[in-house]
């Protein structure tokens, strides 16, 4: 019987920039136990933390641009200015009557696209946001060789972030940020149990992984760390989390 | 420590149309031991199969809007007209270049927006169709109540189907009939580890076991059960996977 286990790793103590988030969660590792072909989710707000990927809304300039959207959706300029620094463009804004604050749809610059360019103001200190790591696959990397290292096994690395959807309501984890593990895994080709062809199934791995380490993230309680163990995976060593993003040619909905 | 665990529940047999699914689910639950509280994600088309919900092409006749679509995209004029009889409305069709076969982005009647309506021909015999269950939340709870009943047990059910998403590529399993699993919950109102507020954090729960369940869900094993236990969850005697849906009039992407 093929079984899978989530473990939301405590112990985690308050993350600041220039801490050596590696050696942060190796030693929490430890405590907790880790076994080869484990695969770790990261909620990026950590690693953004550790990384200085924090700003002071008090030293943003907003733009003329920024004080427009703010104006037109009821936001701080200075935050709106933090979202389009991060994106692309904006895909769609809006403010619903019963919304006191709109929304920025954006395409962050690393390609992603969800709300306010994932610049968050939970989780951080009152007048600052975070924003994403800025290369968060190279973060990956890095958490994860540092890992293997101190551990001497195979580890992947999912770090994530928290994305609404079109057309669905309520949030799920996404992967923005990979190390080993696949962006998607592949049956095109195979069969079915039923012989037939699977010609367009490619389970999005990485994102499942994500949204699985919500069932166990309490964002109340500091548990940034989940622990994945019994999945089966194969190593990508060129994995990238942008690989999992469709291309704008052939996306209809943007 | 909080832990989920994720089981995927052998011994199934194939399901036929007229099967007591409940009875079968029981059975394979009673060897592999169910507790009060557990979750079991079930893949909709052993649902679909037992309930009848399989089309034979070959007695359906095509429409002309439907021979329309087939001659654009290249697709089966049956298949197409199942896909629009399942269908409010088609929201994208297109066939690019490197595509066979085009894609049909449909509203299904039930509100779901997906890939070809949800209409499925793998695990299908050849020469049919496999839809969704009529309605997949009352199958839900006619499932909970006899596994309930049968157990004196709390089950959680939730009916997945297998969905592509704007944006990212690949597929995760998302959720379209609930029993008793809330289909998000809600932070709104609460404070993060930091004492911030969350103001708009609402955990898509059941999509993110639906996910979760394609971890340890092979399709070319046919292992369409999953049962995933340790997870903190309340009762919703009022859910419905509908509940999930967002209002078109709130929707920027249709």
């Amino acid at each position: 019987m093929h079984q899978v286990s989530l473990s939301a790793i405590p112990g985690l103590p308050d993350i600041q920039p220039g801490d050596d988030l590696a050696k942060i969660i190796g030693d929490v590792l430890e405590t907790h136990g880790v076994q080869d072909g484990d695969i770790l989710c990261i909620a990026h707000k950590i690693v953004s933390k550790s990384e200085g990927d924090v700003i002071k809304l008090a030293d943003v300039t907003p733009s003329e641009e920024a004080q427009d959207y703010a104006q037109q959706l009821n936001k701080d300029p200075a935050k709106v200015e933090v979202v389009l620094q991060q994106s692309n463009r904006v895909v769609r804004a809006f403010k619903r009557p019963a919304q006191n604050e709109g929304t920025m749809i954006c395409e962050h610059r690393l390609g992603f696209i969800s709300a306010n360019a994932a610049v968050d103001e939970s989780n951080s200190d009152e007048g600052t946001v975070i924003t994403l790591p800025k290369d968060p696959d190279a973060s990956a990397r890095r958490l994860g060789h540092a890992l293997e290292e101190r551990f001497g096994l195979r580890i992947g690395i999912v770090i994530t972030d928290t994305f609404g959807r079109p057309w669905r309501l309520g949030q799920v984890n996404v992967a923005i940020g990979l190390h080993r593990v696949p962006a998607k895994t592949s049956d095109i080709g195979g069969t079915d149990a039923w012989g037939r062809d699977l010609s367009v199934t490619e389970p999005a791995l990485s994102d499942e992984l994500a949204a699985a380490s919500g069932l166990v993230i309490a964002k109340a309680a500091k548990t940034p760390l989940v622990l994945c163990r019994g999945v089966n995976w194969t190593t990508d060593e060129e994995t990238t989390a942008r690989k999992i993003l469709r291309a704008s040619s052939e996306d209809m909905f943007r």
